[in-house]
């Protein structure tokens, strides 16, 4: 193991790469593109090797000050490179490709490995790949999401753990955690949730949260937070929560699949990784949303019911209507407006308030506080007693957020453009992957303030002219990009006509 | 698609990287990470995104000498930076991992992406074990090796072309072509022989001829030698003849997997590219080697044979003994040393003449040039005329070498060690595996002169003391290292014992 003085470079690069002088490389058996492990003092990270004649003396190391700054290390420390061996764990890979099972250690191994970084693309791809043709078996799949949870952080609270989490797939959905959880935690329950970013959606439950309060906390910040107020709404990215999973989900995007069981074993084990006990899952069924048939949503409810009993979890699976989209709004700081609203009014978008009640008042029935049956009614009285706008106030403020901020307060895009109705007649559809579409060609979840609000919604009786959608953005290009889309895609169908476009 | 000013960076890396200005990044969508394609006049060259605030400024592209070697820019000139999508065969590649066959187009279309740098190593993995999984079918195995050849370059012969070839995993087999090649040209034929360096063997073939001749030619340079002689043996490793190969095979290694499949669509389409339509395959069989039993060698025959067939290749599969080393050498000065001998002397080894005699003869008889059943006595009689030395000389003349160099001329490693039967008796097994690991460990292929010369074959007699091995190799630490596993793993058993360690 050779031992090289640190010269930095200012670059920052997604896989971490050194550059050394060709001639250690040749003497250190070493060559471009090899696979090495840094080892400081701390835990040792993978690199890729570059060459240089020149830019590196012998001896020397030229670290780009990315990965610098995560092994800690400043310009003239030094640095061992030791060369990284083919995984250990590669026989039971192999042993999986051709169809063979694999015990839990042999899982864990290969797991472990992975979010060690000794595992290349390759590798993990090959993983993921057999997994999607070879089907795991139950046992398997508990063996992986506990392997999951096992190479990851552990957040331990000392009571019983209560979540909601919805697999998405409908615009507008962020926001329904806003109500369910301050509903839960004025209950008394203690429900830390923590949640992630939106990826293809317009916006993830915590893009939506950080509208209104910060979101990025360690684990000894939540557990302060959650002491306090039993509810918080945190962001879970940066936590190292069963890191394998975004190892799994990177390679699954780039090839454009999203298997079932990968779905639960990633929600699985990030709330196994929480310390969650008691759990309710929202599938939401319809056209145009992740799950478009009830017979899918049947056959992953089973899946999350099978592997929740063996992993010690008390579940509780809700189908919820996703034909169109929840509420009437989708971007970040349009649904924190909707929710902040809805909160202090206590009233709002029917889809809004029924799903929050449905899914608050599943984990009151687990709780024990409210009898089977009551949970609905008891969630919307919490809502309605202005308990759980008082909470909400109480995680904003815990969370680093102005507690008396006012719908109006919440600053949405400064530009706007308004859709008419082409007719006059009753709305026969809203398509969520064409509010999806538009929403994110106007900037969200990047630009907070970017999104889509609906004047109508499915049902809807609309006159010629009335408006019916209308779009935000903080960019003029982007916002013109989201009215050509909307004008292609019809996201609002009246009685089979298109939208007029004029303003 | 952005115009980026160049400035080089004196770096040599694996894979293609470019360092822009964060600022650029952000305005242009890309992040760290990203994948993109240069383009100049040429084939765009796919390359990863790293970003910087201060190496470059923006509107400047910083650019790795290598990677603009390969574009012919130099600094300040302009390159564009394309963001790249998804691969557009990625469809195709999902519909196989979920089982379904695939049709030419489609596998066409992928493997183009492939070579054409669209896929990452995510996608080239879900492809080489959607393989592995799912079987090919035949038809689907034959549009692969079509689509690897039309891929890559093709070299023209205005005649019919020969070859033979063999599967390898035998110690010492490298140096059977450069017998069998020039029998076959002194008969006449046109064999144009491109061969791979070793991989996990102490030789290649290609290696082995480097000892005496150069091997690396252009199309132009091959075809002119084809004229002069007839005969050649060349590496076909710079001449990009269906590069989708390699492509595979370095992820089959990250995995430690070589299936079947991919041997027989490897070794075909490398042929097919070189304009081969008379092909002889040697299938070595027996303990230690790539094969070790006769039914998994009937299967890989009966691969070659129906995939040839399906793909206008003559072709002959012969089976050849494979348990132990050929002749009685491994490494490339050692191998090339007993070629040589072996040619001038018109007589050697058994197991090398006469697997030279056999694998020429079937070619001869492909040619009609000699009946069924006597081509092994017609290459013996070629071979005892002297006339394949004399063809020999001229093909290592037309490549560049000496023609008048003598087996003593060539060098091989400075330092030595023999090792001595511990006793009287006869051997009883040489093995492959250990062999082949010894002469690594001393250094072969690289060092040209490391490697293993025989003493003694499976069936001699010995005394106690008789020299049975004798490991070379230029550096006197990899001497050691080798001489300690040969302590380890008995080599050569003579009766069940040890060898002793004693010089």
């Amino acid at each position: 193991m050779l031992k090289y003085r640190v010269k930095p470079i200012d670059v920052v690069l997604e896989e971490n790469m050194i550059v050394i002088n060709e001639e250690d490389a040749r003497k250190s058996g070493l060559t471009s593109g090899s696979r090495v492990f840094l080892v400081d003092s701390g835990k040792p990270v993978p690199a890729v090797i570059g060459l240089s004649r020149t830019l590196v003396r012998p001896g020397e190391v030229l670290v780009p000050v990315s990965v610098l700054k995560s092994l800690h290390l400043s310009e003239g420390d030094y640095l061992q490179v030791k060369p990284l061996a083919l995984p250990s764990s590669l026989p039971y890979l192999r042993k999986r490709l051709l169809g063979e099972r694999l015990s839990d250690t042999e899982i864990m191994e290969i797991v472990s490995e992975i979010v060690d970084g000794i595992y290349d693309d390759a590798g993990i791809t090959a993983f993921v790949v057999s997994q999607l043709i070879h089907g795991l078996s139950e046992a398997e799949l508990s063996a992986l999401i506990k392997a999951m949870v096992e190479t990851g952080e552990r957040v331990v609270f000392e009571e019983t753990v209560y979540d909601e989490h919805s697999i998405g797939g409908v615009p507008g959905n962020s926001k329904v955690a806003l109500l369910a959880v301050p509903i839960a935690a004025a209950a008394g329950l203690l429900i830390p949730k923590t949640s992630s970013r939106a990826i293809t959606s317009p916006s993830g439950t915590a893009d939506t949260m950080e509208v209104l309060a910060n979101v990025e906390f360690k684990p000894e910040e939540l557990k302060e937070i959650a002491r306090k107020t039993r509810g918080l709404i945190a962001w879970g990215g940066k936590l190292n929560l069963a890191p394998a999973d975004d190892i799994f989900v990177r390679v699954e995007r780039k090839l454009g699949i999203d298997p079932h069981h990968q779905m639960v074993a990633s929600i699985l084990s990030k709330k196994l990784a929480m310390n969650v006990s008691k759990l309710v899952i929202d599938i939401p069924v319809g056209t145009g949303a992740k799950i478009e048939n009830m017979s899918e949503a049947e056959h992953i409810a089973a899946l999350f019911i099978s592997q929740a009993t063996r992993l010690g979890l008390t579940i509780k699976v809700v189908m919820t209507f996703g034909g169109q989209p929840i509420g009437r709004t989708a971007g970040p700081a349009l649904e924190a407006r909707e929710a902040l609203k809805t909160l202090m009014e206590r009233r709002g978008s029917m889809s809004l308030v029924e799903k929050a009640f449905g899914l608050a008042g599943v984990l009151l029935e687990l709780s024990g506080k409210v009898p089977q049956g009551k949970g609905f009614e008891a969630a919307r009285s919490i809502f309605e007693s202005g308990k759980a706008y008082d909470k909400f106030k109480e995680i904003v403020e815990a969370q680093g957020g102005d507690p008396e901020v006012k719908p109006d307060d919440i600053e949405v895009g400064r530009y706007s453009f308004t859709l008419q109705s082409p007719a006059e007649g009753a709305v026969t559809h809203v398509d969520n992957m064409a509010i999806t579409m538009i929403a994110r060609a106007a900037g969200a979840p990047e630009d907070k303030g970017a999104g889509v609000y609906l004047h109508v919604k499915t049902g809807y009786r609309v006159n010629k002219g009335d408006p019916v959608l209308t779009i935000y953005s903080n960019s003029e290009s982007r916002l013109n990009e989201a009215v050509a889309l909307a004008a292609k895609h019809s996201p609002i169908v009246v009685e089979g006509m298109l939208l007029k476009l004029l303003p």
